[in-house]
């Protein structure tokens, strides 16, 4: 018990470490103010206020913005382990409209992982936990870790 | 025939208006860089150039641009006939890494249509031509024009 | 409350008046051996076990059977309601094979549903729990009723 | 050039080598009635007669049978290089209903194939070459050969 909370707090730290050195490089993400809010072992929780230079004359949120969010979730919840991983496949459905001005969460949750490949569920809801969007991406392992010599997990 | 080709040239002239009125709304499409580079019946071509605010620290684009672009030259395609078509769930598969400097281009070709759904096929290459992505595309129309008054294809 | 649980128990019964009125016209499902287990609203549950002629040299079951369990238990759930409601794409992932003589449960549960659209998630397990599959279908209602006369939920 | 032609010649021969193995093992496919038109290095052509027991009570086939058509084309397609390869997820667009008596006809061509990764589309039409369905499979190399020692396209 006390080895498997070790485990467990040694998949958290390298979770965090793999995060923080993923986000100093991640200029897509800070552009458009994707804030890191949570991360763990094949988790990510990542948010974003809708811009008016993410929007159409509608006020209406690009497809694409929604897509973005969800999608760097994603990468960071597949990159905890601290194996380079790169998304493959990904489709989302769009179910409710985000407006100008929303604060958009995804929150990304691995649901299976071999040695190559992995699935990840994520969920994009606005401030008030409405549903904008489901996201569920494949991804591929590739060689070499994320932070050189952090180990994996 | 000659019935045909003033109804080819009419739906042409339509998708043409329809896009100039999304284009000066696109706010999003806009701040990106994307551009219009050619449109017509049920299909649109736009063109980005990868920035570096749309990489990471590897000078990787975010696939999240990559998808946008495609997303675009999508809502392009399948609202050229002016009835008001929103994005239902699209699928998008990245094959190779695009760089900063890259210039990519989204072809869009509406591949079915019904009074209710359509389903576009799109790819993204780079500017040497090679595949970066294929993107599949469902969409739902919903009640309005495009551009009220202008007709419909 | 007691109108809640009236509406409930209604939308319950309904459920069940279409899921029977749907398998008795069912073959497909019947000649493979998927027996409904449970339904409900925006819910089913069905099961297959894995036969000599659903499976491939090595004994392991060809994805179109998977698929074809999911996809029954995806109809049972979208129909529930009583409202014709058809596929419109469905995407699945195959996680690990399974195996003849495996007894395979489809689970289906609506995420979420508008008055012509609809998403649902259905996973397979086998008989140990073990994960198979996961699959998301989108629906698409028409004109109708699965039950005439049996009301809608 | 007469070097091409023979590499050329051996891929078709190997393709044809390959699908005959996997055909002779493959059950699922037979029952079905599913047939063999046609093979060469990544593509391959299959068609079923949609029977009685592939319906439901309105005489439309079941969409199961349709992904299982698609599903088998697309697996015969991405082995026929001789090195093995499964499913990962796959995505289908219903276009049109198929009903009884009809013969559907699935074409995979791959879009593309790295050391570890396939991408197939298959398209599913009728005798009267009306499109029933689209699909896009996704594949996994994993180790060995489908033929053993009869090398690799």
């Amino acid at each position: 018990m006390a080895a498997d909370a070790d485990k467990s707090a040694g998949a958290q730290r390298l979770a965090e470490a793999v995060a923080a050195g993923m986000y100093a490089r991640d200029h897509a993400a800070r552009a458009l103010g994707i804030g890191l809010v949570a991360v763990g072992p094949g988790f990510a929780k990542m948010a974003m206020t809708v811009r008016a230079d993410m929007v159409n004359g509608h006020d209406i949120c690009h497809g694409g913005m929604v897509f973005t969010l969800a999608d760097t979730a994603f990468a960071y919840a597949c990159n905890s382990h601290n194996r380079v991983t790169v998304a493959q496949n990904c489709a989302i459905t769009f179910i409710a409209a985000a407006r100008r001005g929303d604060v958009l969460t995804a929150t990304a949750e691995e649901r299976h992982r071999t040695a190559r490949t992995g699935l990840c569920d994520i969920t994009v809801s606005d401030q008030a936990g409405k549903l904008i969007a489901v996201f569920r991406g494949h991804s591929q392992e590739i060689k070499g870790e994320v932070v050189p010599g952090a180990g994996d997990g």
